[in-house]
């Protein structure tokens, strides 16, 4: 049977990963495609640059657009990143009637519907299970398995760098600085951290899971966004008495008149199993009906995890040309949702506060919350903590399930008042109810 | 367009649950499928009795093969079970042309080559998401996203009912007879516990797990298989004390020259994510090259889980339909791999015994095992415990990894020594190097 041809662009870490999945076992993947799938042109930056897989057998240039556009190309695979060369040389390749196999979220969270569209047009495919949480297949399922289910919501670990140094915070009472540092030193951060402890990097992966899992166009633009900067051991230790962990929470929600979608630091409870997921480890958790709640978990990136997800998605797309048309990946989402405003949302509250140190000083707060209709679901309080003149306290609290404007009502009354030395932080929890 | 009609054959739980999902969102179903997939026909048993889901609409009879023959029917549900009027029905569908949905393990581990080679030369698919872990999708993630890798292994807690006892046995301390007798008061476990308990229901699964993982054909004969009736109080708190849980695991595992298929009360270690999967939770954890390791977690069972994954093959069988060909679900498996006799199994073991309490008694036992290449992790011992006319101590023992005959063959050694009162209690470690 006649091979099927791919043109590669880019051999960086995913790029390289690929390749060396296509090569470890080639009549296996030939028998489960139907076809041989052999990688015939690439185009990278630098030739000469020391890669982990070889060039060998490969015609090599550094035109992306070449590569993409090529004759003998029948599926191109982007693994440059980012939205400029990649994005003009996908748009490229599907134009000449190319399917695509990408891991680029950027690209699919900030032009997946005029790229999804292009594709329509011209009846290719675009494959994307590896821009997500790596080597876990989720998309996948989202569109096949799961695909009877009314999604209610998809929460996520999907970013490796935040969730292993929030582990390691939570083990060693260390702070952020410190613990980003290391990670640099160790390569599980970049030298600019931004798109990861900023929540970038989750927010794109969340706009394409809500994509799917609600069937709706999502940009990452209608996706709120806090990083864990302001996450202190305090906060960490005094959450863990509470019994929640912090993680880096990427939250999609189906209110039914509107989607919520988010990204922020949050306290997880011990005993939910996103809480244990920890280190450099991804998880997404699925509540649907009728399906309940399920959980996918496995390593979110490097090489190997999301080659295999980038080769997984090849060898579909081959199944898929061989076969003569499209099907595992046709999609421009059908609708287009509403999305909450971060004022509209609904979540419950961990509040930390220094309080003067007297009597009355509780009932003084919880009267206030009261007004505010924010209910109280625990408290700890320590004496001797926080500034002032007089003696003082530090005040923790999570409310039971309210809305964001509501608390942020009641904190800004709690403020102004005399009783408030100083609202020290706030963050957002996931499964209190 | 023109609808997609289904028969159903069998209105239990799960054949309940796959027409409520089907109904549950008609509109967003027929999006994803390409057009309305409308119920048309369903044989029972006993049309009176009383189901969670009204039979309004539908054909109702009681003959299942005038439902999987009938010409107005497009694709056949089969939600019988058993192998008994369920093979027959599903034979003669896909004799007649009609693709077949099913969640019956059963079938499909003993009789599955002979159905997909049917299928094959029919060019008809057919579906069986729903005979594993319920809900939670991994049949499908190992057809498709995870299809460039090299399976290494998969091993599973993929039976609700001897989890929630094992579960229950570890928080309650009490034994196993009791507990399955609470179990089956709350409709966890059967009148007739054998096919759970004694772990045929897990060896199914296995068999179906290894066939697609390995892609290899493999009956559930040749699963080696025991179940938790032999799981005492005693061995589950020895094991906590060691930092191990119990669990009933299906591994599937290949090991190059051959593969190991086995099912049996298993010492997993707290730290692996497969010990805290606890009650009616199914966790599927695959490890394969070059993904690494990922785990599928969810409800494992019930008809709404399964009615999730059933209702899904509808959509994507459907789908396949209109497209004009079969494609999701076509797969005869290409190879034939040996399997290892349970004496050829490598893995580490627990083993609890009785001994006499005196100085030099575990230097005589250390000596024979390592006269068996048999090396020691972990050792316990308990004064005061056990039989015998002297003083007398409890000994257990965790290997390294070995051979199942080196174990055998110095666990003979060590009972034929006078130091050795009894042998009470060997269960195979997973996890363990």
């Amino acid at each position: 049977m006649e091979a099927i041809r791919i043109g590669f662009l880019g051999l960086g870490t995913v790029g390289s990963g690929a390749l060396a999945a296509l090569r470890a076992e080639p009549e296996a993947l030939a028998r489960r495609a139907g076809a041989p799938l052999t990688p015939v042109r690439v185009a990278v930056r630098d030739p000469q640059r020391a890669r982990p897989v070889s060039l060998e057998g490969l015609a090599v240039t550094t035109d992306a657009l070449a590569v993409a556009t090529a004759p003998d190309v029948d599926i191109v695979v982007e693994c440059i990143g980012g939205v400029g060369i990649a994005r003009e040389a996908v748009t490229a390749a599907l134009a000449a009637g190319k399917s695509v196999v990408t891991a680029n979220k950027e690209l699919i969270a900030k032009h997946g519907q005029e790229l999804f569209e292009l594709a329509d047009a011209r009846q290719v495919e675009l494959a994307f299970e590896g821009s997500v949480a790596g080597g876990i297949p989720i998309l996948g399922p989202l569109r096949a398995s799961l695909t009877a289910n009314r999604v209610r919501q998809v929460v996520g670990i999907v970013n490796g760098t935040t969730n292993y140094i929030l582990s390691a915070m939570t083990r060693l009472g260390q702070p952020f600085e410190q613990l980003l540092a290391q990670a640099q030193a160790m390569g599980y951060a970049e030298s600019d951290p931004s798109a990861d402890v900023d929540g970038h990097d989750a927010a794109y992966k969340l706009a394409i899971l809500a994509m799917l899992a609600f069937d709706s166009t999502v940009s990452e633009e209608q996706v709120y966004r806090e990083g864990i900067r302001r996450v202190t051991p305090t906060d960490i230790a005094l959450a863990r008495s509470l019994g929640h962990r912090f993680k880096l929470l990427a939250i999609a929600r189906d209110r039914g008149d509107k989607l919520e979608l988010r990204v922020h630091p949050t306290l997880v409870p011990e005993s939910h199993p996103l809480a244990s997921v920890d280190d450099v480890y991804n998880a997404v958790f699925v509540e649907g009906a009728p399906v309940g709640q399920v959980m996918f978990f496995g390593r979110g990136a490097g090489g190997d995890p999301t080659g295999s997800a980038v080769a997984g998605d090849i060898v579909q797309v081959a199944r898929d040309l061989l076969a003569g048309g499209r099907r595992s990946f046709a999609m421009a989402p059908a609708r287009h949702r509403p999305v909450a405003t971060i004022d509209e949302a609904e979540s419950s509250y961990y509040v930390r506060m220094w309080v003067v140190d007297r009597a009355g000083v509780l009932a003084t707060i919880a009267g206030i919350l009261g007004r505010w209709q924010v209910s109280i679901a625990q408290v700890l309080q320590t004496p001797n903590r926080g500034a002032g003149d007089g003696p003082s306290a530090e005040l923790v609290w999570i409310t039971h399930n309210t809305t964001e404007a509501r608390l942020r009502g009641a904190l800004a009354e709690i403020a102004a008042d005399e009783v408030c030395l100083a609202l020290c932080n706030t963050f957002r929890c996931f499964g209190v109810d």
